[in-house]
């Protein structure tokens, strides 16, 4: 191991890496001196990774001079996992609710704390909604997100439930309750939201079930956010159920051949 | 400049970078040997820069052993104004005219010498298709890609003719029948093409113009793919043309807020 060499290198990868972490969804887009300041690099280094990763074609410089991610970046970020293998399969069955309900439809599944968004089919005609893909929500307080949480190991749950904050008035954030909640998600098989997370919208959510080594797993939740005048959301369970049933049988078949 | 930590930071950089150029759409998982082999880094070289690079978040490591794609690079893939900029501003009208139409909905962008895929919508009973997000097929054979051919500067549309490659029977590659037909495209506004990328499927496109520079440009291209016994293709061009203006108004709005 290590020698002089090895120690460059580690410093030199883990630099360069960290001028792509520099940018985010809040800042995708940034100049030279942003980079260098968000992280911590000096200027004339940054501004050599900067070169280097722009050739690759991880970055690409812009008109004005700020960079932003570049294509190559976008082609192997297609070949994550949570693409190839979950939002692929998911889409037409997603598509499938949309068209039946024209509500904003939601596929999610968790990452730590929070219900990460993976995809989403919203019409002109859906609410607007605060998620999009590549957002993190918090597990407590949208339908996907509870129905997540339910499903989680214990001490996610207990980590969720010592701090829920409030999005909004009606966020659930009483440990009681919420664990009364997750309990009735287990046993009536969805969760249901009244504008916790946004005022104006509900949102119906139910799991989305798939083999992993001879077990049902929830790996995914799939959910419908609605105005809020929408009173009789919980009629679109059966229509949720269908097409998770849908997702999870074919993920359990792409998993065969891997 | 240079001096000796720079020449190794640079070749370090570009060996991590050459690790990550090991995955693509045909390889989307590969164990330390082959993506040592495929980016030419020594086994021992590949086996620390992988521990980087995973540790980081670029690539995960498989229960099998083998590395994919990490979930930190489809975030910042997502960033890529490809995705930004085009296909969130585009989803929508493309859901439109799929419910409009139950067909396949492409919107592609010109790549030097092919048509990258940007947004595709596909319900279950549309036509099975070649392409997804992210694939590159060829300018002069599908409908977008034609369009947006029709569209390119005269030194890819002359490297283009020298040399189009035959995807079925019925794909179009005499040079002068396919100058003919990028003429009736820019005269007429929209491709059609029958059976040249996959047998069995009709193809009709528009073009999507948007602001910049103060001149209307051709930006990407939007097109349906439907099953070949359906003689009225055309029909869909007003459908079309609808949403590639809706699509180019919101995007020449978009580029004056950056």
């Amino acid at each position: 191991m290590a020698g002089g060499s090895a120690t460059s290198g580690r410093s030199v990868t883990s630099r360069a890496l960290a001028v792509l972490d520099a940018f985010d969804s809040s800042a995708p887009r940034l100049s030279l001196s942003e980079i260098a300041e968000r992280s911590g690099t000096p200027l004339s280094t940054t501004h050599r990774l900067l070169g280097e990763l722009t050739e690759w074609g991880a970055l690409a410089r812009r008109a004005d001079g700020r960079y932003e991610i570049g294509r190559k970046l976008w082609d192997l970020g297609l070949l994550a996992p949570v693409q190839l293998e979950l939002r692929q399969v998911a889409a037409p069955f997603l598509l499938d609710v949309h068209t039946a309900t024209r509500d904003t439809v939601h596929l999610a599944v968790r990452e730590g704390r929070s219900a990460l968004y993976v995809e989403r089919i919203s019409g002109r005609e859906s609410v607007p909604v605060v998620s999009q893909v590549g957002s993190r929500l918090p597990l407590h307080a949208t339908g996907v997100g509870k129905v997540l949480l339910a499903a989680a190991p214990d001490d996610v749950i207990e980590a969720v439930l010592r701090a829920p904050r409030r999005a909004t008035r009606h966020t659930v954030v009483d440990p009681a309750r919420l664990r009364r909640e997750l309990g009735e998600v287990r046993r009536r098989g969805y969760a249901r939201t009244a504008e916790e997370m946004s005022l104006g919208t509900l949102s119906v959510a139910v799991p989305v079930r798939a083999e992993r080594g001879g077990d049902a797993v929830v790996v995914a939740a799939l959910g419908v956010v609605a105005p809020s005048h929408r009173r009789d959301l919980t009629r679109l369970v059966p229509v949720l159920e269908v097409a998770a049933r849908g997702i999870g049988r074919q993920l359990s078949q792409v998993r065969h051949f891997h």
